[in-house]
């Protein structure tokens, strides 16, 4: 079986006055452009398609070898030409492209080719900068209903998304009932909990208190690195297990030039984790990661789902299969948030199958492990 | 039984050319000043003193009312005015001054009236900042072990501390095993964890990365509070349990208005640790903070007693009897820290006695609930 190959970025611009994009805190997009990637062939009916929400950091090349992406210059680094779910996503994979057409798309106010706070606005010629709307969870779903739309495709054949882009999945799930007949959500939650609300926090102010932040406005000068890299590693390490991070950081040398100030660094941890912030700022808009940290922040299923209540959420989800994943090492989203959500999934009498998976590797198992996800999304699916 | 009432500050200047305290990292201090207070009076042959180490921003003032120290101007703010111990300290309580004498002091390089990079080096006349020597742990001990020297203590009934307190505890144990009869480790470990590590580090560099911080030459202009907050919420959100964050944040009022960017705060545990953040700011120094953040990243319980090994470290204590708490909510210093601690003077034969609590209150519940502790340390002060 041929694994994925090259792939390139395809970008749809959306620019119908008639029918702008409502945005929910208010005001309207009536340009903007998504950057999304397919793999597969999309069947007679349009009934094979698969959407797949990345991460937070993540873009929309999932599969295969993408070198360049037009408009994303430096930005589109080596580690990620190829696709971050290339285990994933092929012929005989978990989402096996010999039956399915997979769909993943960057998030509207993304950095990867759709438009956001780094885009120029083509009102005033410049960068939107502080001046990009704000987003919710249920504007990005919004969206890649649109180009859903463009691309003929009525009902998906499954939605699946990990840590917040399975926020995204669930969201999908209850304000497209019809939309969706498989639901997948891995290492998510049907809420922002209390931990994560702190250490979003702790990210948005490290960002913002960057002198080079300048409220947003900093395009023209030096980037907000510091901030950014801080913000990084304050969530880099809910992603890992913290021993599998002591193992990886073995071995690292320690460098014991401070970042800026007198501190030594004395182990490699340290030196770990600073590479791992600093790397990240080559590859990411600080604008950008504080719009989708808001829109986390703000996340709330029922007033995003436009529904009553919690069980109204779910309620209209009878008719779809739901398969949960949980990692038992996952520090960033638990199993006991997976629990919630099956709770209240079974409580509206909506079909549902949970998995744990044991991994050493922490939230990022969803990324490193896929033989231990196959089978179960393989049976899903085929269904 | 009357409580203690009010009390004051003591000072000792140490300035003895002919015995400087020789720093482990280099370098040693002529001339220094230690600020401490002591509960109860000491019996004839000076046999029945305890030493209580505060934690990492605590002080000297750990019973009765203070409302002013010598020197320390704003920084002693009102929150502080009653000791920090009092519900441990006093006539019945866990440390009963009708029969014991209390010692307590402020850490070499703090903030709070002990000689540290705020105070004035005598050389120059100005503060010391950023030349204010490195310190260690070790250097912390033994600077209280000159205090006790002079106070003609020889041995000590018991030292006792909590969280980076514990540490100082069993490395007075380990360093001067002739001096201590009885050691008391509350919600501490033998060694710096590799999330101690990562959040610590998330700490320096936030306070470092501040405009203000001017590489600790900042005494002249603002302090770098914005830097300092951000550290002090990283760290807090570890001492106390999250779903007590949740009750303790539940009803305070969100106030909208951004810190510094765009960002509004939509939950009232983002406006209790900004409150968190910021009130700290207003009483201690950046430049401590960082000191003692980075004495507990090089902690080193075997360097720093100078042994040979870890069980050299703890085979000197055998004439000494341990009594270990644990408290089961407690995220920074979670319990497997003192079980690898026990497990390690169980191996060279100390007779150690251990306990958890069972508590909501997290690592804070040192602080607040002198139920828990007290009758155990009473039986083991009463032998």
């Amino acid at each position: 079986m041929k694994k994925i190959g090259k792939v390139q970025t395809q970008f749809i611009e959306f620019n119908d006055p008639a029918r702008p994009l409502q945005l929910r805190v208010g005001g309207a997009l009536e340009r903007f452009t998504l950057a999304y990637e397919t793999y597969g062939e999309m069947n007679a009916d349009r009934s094979n398609v698969v959407l797949v929400y990345h991460a937070m950091t993540g873009c929309q090349h999932a599969a295969g070898l993408n070198r360049s992406v037009p408009g994303v210059g430096d930005r589109w680094i080596s580690e990620l030409h190829d696709g971050w779910w290339s285990g994933f996503i092929g012929p005989g994979l978990a989402l096996d492209t010999r039956k399915l057409c997979v769909v993943c798309v960057n998030y509207l106010g993304g950095c990867y080719g759709s438009t956001g706070p780094a885009s120029i606005n083509p009102d005033t010629g410049r960068p939107w900068g502080s001046s990009f709307p704000v987003l919710r969870m249920s504007d990005i779903v919004d969206s890649q209903m649109r180009l859903l739309d463009h691309l003929g495709v009525r009902q998906l054949r499954a939605v699946i998304g990990a840590s917040i882009g399975g926020y995204l999945s669930i969201l999908t799930a209850a304000r497209y009932p019809d939309r969706v007949r498989v639901v997948i959500p891995i290492g998510t939650g049907a809420e922002t909990t209390i931990y994560q609300r702190i250490i979003n926090f702790e990210q948005i102010t490290a960002i913002e208190a960057d002198p080079h932040f300048k409220g947003g406005e900093y395009y023209d000068g030096p980037a907000p690195s510091v901030g950014l890299a801080l913000a990084r590693r304050i969530a880099h390490k809910t992603f890992v297990s913290l021993d599998d991070l002591r193992e990886r950081a073995r071995g690292e040398v320690v460098s014991h030039k401070p970042p800026h100030g007198w501190y030594e660094m004395n182990h490699p941890v340290e030196s770990y984790m600073l590479h791992q912030g600093n790397k990240f700022t080559s590859r990411f808009d600080a604008n950008t990661y504080l719009r989708i940290v808001d829109a986390w922040q703000w996340f709330d299923v029922v007033r995003e789902s436009d529904a009553e209540d919690c069980h109204a959420v779910y309620a209209r989800c009878r008719d779809q299969e739901w398969l949960v994943f949980s990692i038992d090492s996952d520090l960033s989203f638990p199993p006991e948030e997976q629990q919630k959500l099956v709770k209240r999934l079974k409580h509206a009498h909506v079909p549902v199958m949970w998995l744990t998976v044991h991994s050493d590797k922490g939230h990022d198992s969803f990324l490193l492990e896929p033989r231990l996800f196959a089978p179960h999304i393989n049976q899903a699916l085929a269904r």
